[in-house]
């Protein structure tokens, strides 16, 4: 672990942070010959009992942004991965009777997004890079980042007491609450800001069905959109599917019990209510944590010395209403390894281009994310956003490639970034208010027409 | 400093910053009867040789607000400051070739705002702390802040060690990288940004004129305007002057020399170049720090509790072009003061009320900060803003009290709240806008007629 094995050749990396985007950042670097060291706070995850996960993460979608940038480290891992998902080609909409539910389709051509277990790809992630030969030490929390402008040094607390390493080149994956990004503000000048949404969410559980193993539809992300509140669920392997209620913080405060919470989903939710049972949601609401939903945006991500830089939800934390956040990690790591490529192997240059080039289309993401909060619990029931939306879609269908409907362009691209498809989004948003507008005129000279009809005929009798 | 002396009758509060805003603070509640105990991490002013100070202060200017809040807590401490200021009832602006100097007044009556040595009012206010029998206690490093709920706990680290104390209320003035603003975030949500602009600063020094004492105009804030970048001077009371540059970062990194700096001073500020003097610019450019500026907002202010709340820079550190920065902090007491009062010394009660309460009026002047840069560097030699601003004035002095031009509003008149400034001023700037408009109508229908009649004439010959 000391710098002392490094031989001359190669360069060393050290990455804070054993997370999602920070295992695949190591992996990306280890296979191309780079000498990496991860590190993370945390216990080793092989160490603990699963059954006792802290209920906090909203389950996770992958697309194809994260699958390119995965593919580009290492195709075999792709197909891993994808051998475990659930594929969802679309929303399934309930309605507040219980009783009808209805599918909007992601795609234009059935693509889907893929449910996964957030856990099982953190293993598999941490699986190869322990086969590729990369140290990982766990329960080492960050203290100290110094010396960033020549050859940084991490010091970490560990149970032996502190220690110091020095690497070429550090990164920073530890996620929301950075102790690598708190350590380099010190010494650089960073725009930072964290925003906290009105927002609370309860993590749920919907069992698996005894007969059918998925009591709904497996193929679609479910949603009980009230304006004002959601719920959602998304299966799981086992049958069972992962549901979060988000509402309001004075929605759920407003809520005094066990009693009153189960009140409220049997009248807001009925079919929900009956899927999670009485005893469950009573259970849920005294016992599960409420978690707090935040934007986190810094720039530059890297430092001035283009020595150090931050990555994934440490540079970008988003909301999870896009399920973009991995993706949009996973792509920090794929965009990064191509700026070294461009820049022949100089990781300097490459830290310094990546904060300019990826500015945009990180603000562009977290935008987004915040907007279809509102479209998945108010929209997707809104008849003009669905004959627009309907619009969309077959526009999308008879000008391929020509025409393609945002969500596309978010989930089932993986070369249009981000910005790019905000852009083109706007022009054809602009077209389509124009086509409707067009078809509500029609229909109203149609009428008029129809109703001076009506007169002329009666005035001549 | 224990809280085992607090009797029963007293509420204890416990401050974090013995900077200006944490001084007044602590005045303030010690004048009601609260016990106070003052925290700083700097070593004791007292002890520090002054001739050592960090080149880093730009000078200070206090006003109306500034000097109500004062008034507020001690109206004999108001008179002991005015006594070590200077006034300065205009700015006077510096031409580039170095012979024109034009005064453009503040208020409409003479009114002025005033220089003052920032150490001086440090010194001020401590000496009248300890006179008031508060205890301060210097060295000590805010390490931990817990218990915010209920009673909270501020924990210290000394030159003897950690010591914790309980406090009734704690408040947080200690600057705008805040340690107790830190800590509160933990237990919190609070949103928070920071914000640098692209702009260094470089403190320089206008000795004392030997005859004359002070070497330019003393009753006036100098400026130098140049768009891009700008010098100020502000004089002092022995004579000389404190004189700070700003300009973006290129434009400082593009001078690679003192040879150069020198240079560039005797091409844009010739008279100023003279005044500092070539060998001190030079010393200057290599020795002395460049600062950045920066913006920070967090909100709320206080912890939902109401035990604890932030004041000051640790809540709005603003750029210093509007002068305001300890006016406002000293406002944000005398608000909190009124705010006690007004619920009947129910400190939790003011704590809760003053988030909302200040809000608007944080980020108005937070913003009319940074813009008053564009108007100091630039805009002050732009005739559509003289004209406009003279029309302003003009009105101003014909409708007393009825039409405030912004600059009297903000710096003159301590009863209108910032936000309510900005209200009124985009309100009188439309019907500016138009009355210009008019003149210049006017002006054209008047020239028009004029062409029309020659044309007449020579058509008729």
């Amino acid at each position: 672990m000391s710098t002392s094995n490094t031989s001359n050749q190669s360069t060393s990396i050290g990455i804070v942070g054993a997370g999602l985007v920070g295992c695949l950042a190591a992996l990306a670097f280890t296979r191309k010959g780079y000498e990496v060291t991860l590190f993370d706070l945390r216990p080793d995850p092989a160490t603990i009992d699963r059954s006792k996960r802290n209920l906090r993460s909203i389950n996770l979608a992958v697309s194809n942004r994260g699958l390119r940038a995965v593919a580009n480290v290492d195709e075999k891992l792709t197909r891993k991965i994808l051998r475990h998902v659930i594929p969802m080609k679309g929303r399934m909409i309930h309605d507040k009777t219980g009783l009808k539910q209805e599918s909007q389709l992601y795609g234009l051509d059935g693509e889907c997004i893929n449910s996964i277990d957030r856990s099982y790809l953190n293993d598999l992630l941490l699986e190869n890079l322990v086969e590729s030969g990369v140290e990982v030490y766990f329960d080492h929390k960050l203290v100290k980042l110094s010396n960033v402008d020549t050859k940084p040094i991490l010091e970490f607390a560990t149970r032996d007491g502190n220690i110091k390493e020095q690497f070429d080149y550090v990164i920073g994956a530890d996620g929301a609450h950075s102790h690598f990004r708190h350590q380099m503000q010190k010494g650089m000048r960073m725009d930072f800001s964290q925003k906290y949404i009105d927002m609370q969410y309860i993590e749920l559980y919907i069992p698996p069905d005894p007969e059918k193993k998925f009591a709904i539809d497996a193929n679609h992300l479910h949603i009980w959109p009230r304006h004002d509140f959601m719920l959602i669920a998304l299966a799981n392997e086992d049958g069972s599917f992962t549901s979060t209620f988000f509402s309001p913080w004075r929605v759920i405060e407003s809520i005094k019990s066990s009693a009153d919470f189960t009140h409220f989903f049997k009248e807001n939710f009925p079919d929900a209510y009956e899927l999670i049972g009485e005893e469950a949601l009573a259970n849920a609401y005294d016992n599960n944590p409420r978690g707090s939903l935040m934007q986190i945006s810094a720039y530059p991500y890297n430092s001035p010395s283009g020595k150090a830089i931050i990555i994934g939800d440490a540079a970008h934390s988003m909301v999870p209403f896009y399920g973009q956040g991995m993706n949009c990690g996973f792509e920090d790591v794929r965009i990064l390894m191509e700026l070294i490529e461009e820049n022949e192997g100089n990781i300097e240059k490459a830290f310094l281009a990546y904060s300019p080039q990826r500015k945009d289309d990180l603000d562009a993401i977290c935008k987004l994310a915040l907007d279809n909060y509102y479209e998945m619990s108010s929209k997707v029931t809104n008849i003009w956003y669905l004959t627009k939306k309907k619009l969309d879609y077959t526009l999308g269908s008879w000008f391929k490639n020509k025409w393609l409907p945002l969500y596309t362009m978010i989930s089932f691209r993986d070369d249009i970034p981000y910005s790019q498809a905000v852009a083109i989004e706007a022009k054809q948003s602009r077209i389509l208010n124009n086509l409707q507008l067009g078809l509500v005129s029609s229909v109203l000279v149609y009428g008029a027409v129809q109703a001076a009809k009506v007169y002329a005929k009666w005035n001549s009798r």
